[in-house]
């Protein structure tokens, strides 16, 4: 490896170590792969990310994408990035084998995406959505959808998007206009309607651009209950030749970051001349989308993890390099690196905490989501309502964290870091998506305290507490863990108690209290789980120093343990101010008139 | 007024009914001016704000200068601006009537320079740093250079700049190369050396620019005791003509933000025919450039301020507009504006409560200021130590509270608050320079921890106590405050305790100990101060409530008490995290390898 943007040796640790990939990888679903096989793929992924990903984030962020003419001019080593990306089988690589996939472990199509979008970010708009949109072709649509569409989405010769945004519903699906009218054709629609923040919505390259869309069939219902999934290609076929289908871009959105990706508005059936295909069954539309949304959005909190990754590498080679300052007290003494200042140990400290513990949650979700492939029954389901509720939690936790942690990494460099000839600044820019896009964290939040907590009458809430006790009974063993095991106990503690004081409020059917304070909840949610997440790694690496007295000189393990004292001691304590804040019991935000903010 | 970028009556009541500016005003000092005469002057910033500034900030980001042929180019309307400024006097604002200033109290100055910086805080290293320079030269200077430089530096026909950082130093003064060499001739001696990150260093309008620049003397010590102040023109005077004075441009800074001043490279003497007129005494620089950077980073505070007041009303402005979602539990209803979303009052309160404590606690700073220019013996001497104490705290605070702000104002756009249609990307990208220049937030920590605590044998730190007390003591009269006032003297109560546990280990000599945490104590520091900010604002708001039953349905009224109640339930409760890890009794940090960080 050239340039260290991802670090193999944790990826390594998370995913066999405490995640367990081996037990996975033993199940008679995974059975054609192995360990050798999955390092193998995850080198693969290294070596596409050093040679189409990471030399060109900065030359793309320059020069983002323009309309000229109609047309969407992307960088030129996009096209090249995705036949490589098609090529290694990576838009396929979750889907099974039967539908033309490599059928690998979500574990590790979850890690080579971590690895790519540390890479380059701003292309996931690209790269993200082809199997996404495959995936959802291949679970609902009829069998002539799935054969028209689904081998070109896999080999990366068309380019899969998602088209649910609309200008004036925003957030508010159940708002949204875009119209399907009957042909009399079975299935077939002809579509209008406006999308807008459509990534990957345009551009030169692809043979077809295919849209999963959003829109309402005339006459249906109002509101969420009314909306139907459709494929809307940009060109459709007619006589086995491609026509266009009336699908224009009407304009582009110029970001302050991810720019490699054109993010467009499109118009849609402005001549009355766009056909949409109905996938599965009538106003199904929303519940198909939640299956490609709820991937975007773990692709999110992946995503984010990847940019403190890059993030923290440069700063850290950056701490490792520069000279400046002495050690307190020593004014003639030689100038030290400043890697030896406490400050900036305690911002990579800090970097290396919010890193590892959202890498460590996302790959602990991609092994609930394996073991939902694999096991039965209760256990199944179990794991579901695990993952559905971390869903949410994933995707904002590494988000809003990791703005943090890329801010760090940044000021770990001065005024160098505000400056371009460093990657920090785009980074800072780039990760500033991840709270907005697939659902803002107010979104996110709504959906976890309002919809998943309440699940199944709070079992999904069980079940995590359930995992927060094998957590401490493993941790119990140690006793080089005695003194963080009673911070976490009081931090899973608290937010039991949290969710009892607001769910009181959900029982009185004061629901719009119950969920005033749901960003905040979800910040201490997202806290106790990293707390979570820390424990098992120190655990874990705890028990190997046991069992080789060597590993208590290792670097690696050293850091390990270093870090999680960090959080639990510097990061940890949040748990009580937020707790504090949500046992409030005025009605402060909704208490507040428009007016009063003037 | 057109569009919204302060708020006037916000302003009036910081000045008038909390911090005293009439008082101030009845001082001999400030004879010539009043309320009126004030009035007319913030008047007339609003006015060159949104003639000069506010309608060309985005045009200025988008077309940042250039360096063309070895020559800065800057945005046509920058000299139009300058003339503005200077015509209206602003750069000679503070300075006496003797010297041909306004002589116009701090307190004034300050609201006005935060009117500057909101309206295009882009702007301010060409406007902020004239009256710096000239000042900087009044106090220490010959007559010779003062008659020379000073009237061209307040009319602005001349720009100013502060010339301390070397590529090799950084925020480690005492290590700068830049030498001058004597010439023989008393107080001029040649310059040679390289200086980066100059704002406004150089560019085409000015007829000079004037560098107040730190060099060493040949042979003077090492470090920061051998280093003197000079002022460097770009042309310097032979024979009554202006000439060339060897300062070349060696580059131009391509910044995330902050884009309508040029950041140069310049590169002293190359041609062995640069000259610099000592200031003061040899050796004396660096004490003499404190009073520039302690101006310079109260400035940074009112800039912060000021973009977080820019980006709280578009965030406002758009909230009030933009319809969006339902009512909770009411999916049939209509359509509301985002604003009666809980999470939106939310977050938009939490950028009041930043915003409005921030700017109350920088003007509480410049009225420490008019009073150390208006009382004398002790009690002058008692309000300069406040001063000095929390002028990092000025600078920091508003900066790193700022970002956070900034970044819940772009969060309610929701998408379109990441693309350029809107003010808040380039808001969020041009406020994240202010925890960097002037000294990075992890100096000012120290500045604060390692200096100015203990400055005196701990009096500062003594006499603020004494400010929270009185501030205590007024809000005790109000049982509307009953609830509020505990958890101020508890925050109060924790910081006086970390303050003590830190100090223990700078008796027993652990300086780097002392110092480890230094940024979280900042943090702690900062928190506190703006509680006392809330609570002196509360108190005002109660007393003139019950003076005037009327105002009880005034929205500005409700609307700062809703504030404060929000920033003493939502904020203010981090005292106890931040308490709980300042007191931690490992050595984190300090006992980190840099190795385990690989």
């Amino acid at each position: 490896m050239g340039k260290k943007f991802v670090s193999l040796t944790n990826l390594n640790f998370l995913l066999y170590d405490v995640h367990g990939l081996k037990e996975i990888l033993n199940h008679h679903y995974y059975r054609h792969q192995d360990k050798q096989a999955v390092d193998l793929m995850i080198e693969s992924a290294i070596k596409i990310s050093e040679k189409y990903l990471l030399p060109f984030m900065s030359e793309m962020d320059k020069k983002p994408p323009e309309l000229v003419n109609g047309e969407v001019v992307t960088h030129p080593k996009i096209a090249k990035l995705i036949k490589a990306m098609g090529d290694g089988g990576w838009f396929c690589a979750s889907a099974s084998l039967e539908n033309g996939g490599m059928q690998i472990p979500l574990m590790v199509d979850t890690a080579a995406n971590f690895v790519f979008q540390a890479a380059n970010n701003g292309t996931y708009g690209f790269t993200g959505l082809n199997a996404g949109a495959a995936n959802l072709i291949l679970e609902f649509a009829s069998t002539e959808l799935k054969e028209e569409y689904v081998p070109k989405l896999h080999s990366g010769k068309w380019q899969g998007t998602m088209a649910l945004t609309e200008p004036q519903a925003g957030s508010s699906l159940g708002d949204i206009t875009s119209t399907a009218y009957s042909t009399g054709q079975d299935g077939i629609y002809k579509i209008k309607g406006q999308k807008v923040f459509i990534s990957a919505g345009d551009y030169e390259h692809p043979e077809n651009i295919v849209h999963m869309m959003l829109a309402r069939i005339e006459g249906e219902p109002e509101g969420s209950k009314g909306i139907s999934l459709f494929v809307v290609p940009k060109y459709r076929s007619e006589k086995k030749k491609l026509v266009s289908n009336d699908v224009k871009t009407a304009g582009i959105f110029h970001k302050m970051g991810q720019k490699a990706t054109p993010t467009v508005h499109l118009a849609f059936g402005e001549k009355n001349n766009c056909f949409g295909y109905l996938v599965g069954d009538k106003n199904q539309g929303l519940n198909y989308m939640f299956k490609l949304m709820n991937e975007a959005r773990i692709s999110v909190g992946i995503g984010a993890a990847g940019m403190m990754s890059m993030a923290y590498y440069a700063a850290l080679e950056y701490a490792n390099e520069r000279p400046q300052g002495r050690k307190i007290g020593d004014k003639e003494g030689e100038q030290i690196n400043i890697i030896e200042h406490a400050d900036i140990k305690r911002m990579l400290l800090k970097q290396k905490s919010i890193l590892e513990g959202s890498l460590s949650l996302i790959l602990q979700c991609a092994n609930f989501a394996d073991l939902v492939k694999t096991k039965e029954g209760d256990l199944r389901d179990h794991y579901q309502l695990l993952l559905d509720l971390l869903t949410p939690v994933v995707k904002t936790c590494p988000s809003e964290r990791g703005i943090e942690a890329v801010s760090d990494a940044l000021q770990c460099l001065g005024g160098y870091g505000y400056c371009e000839d460093f990657e920090l600044e785009q980074l800072y820019r780039d990760i500033r998506i991840t709270p907005i896009y697939e659902g803002t964290t107010g979104i996110q939040s709504l959906d976890l305290l309002g919809r998943k907590v309440l699940m199944e009458n709070g079992k999904a809430m069980q079940l995590l507490a359930k995992e927060f006790e094998f957590a401490v009974r493993d941790a119990r063993y140690y006793e080089e863990l005695n003194d963080i095991l009673p911070l976490f106990e009081d931090g899973a503690a608290e937010l039991k108690k949290v969710t009892h004081h607001l769910l009181a409020f959900a029982m009185k059917n004061k629901l719009d209290r119950f969920l005033a304070d749901a960003t905040i909840y979800m910040e201490l949610f997202g806290l106790v789980c990293l707390g979570w997440q820390w424990l098992k790694q120190g655990t874990v690496i705890t028990e190997a120093c046991r069992k080789n007295v060597e590993n208590l000189e290792n670097p690696f393990h050293l850091g390990k343990i270093q870090t999680m004292k960090y959080f639990f001691t510097y990061e940890f304590p949040r748990v009580k101010s937020l707790t504090e804040t949500l046992m409030n019991d005025a009605d402060l935000t909704l208490g507040t008139d428009k007016s009063w903010l003037e």
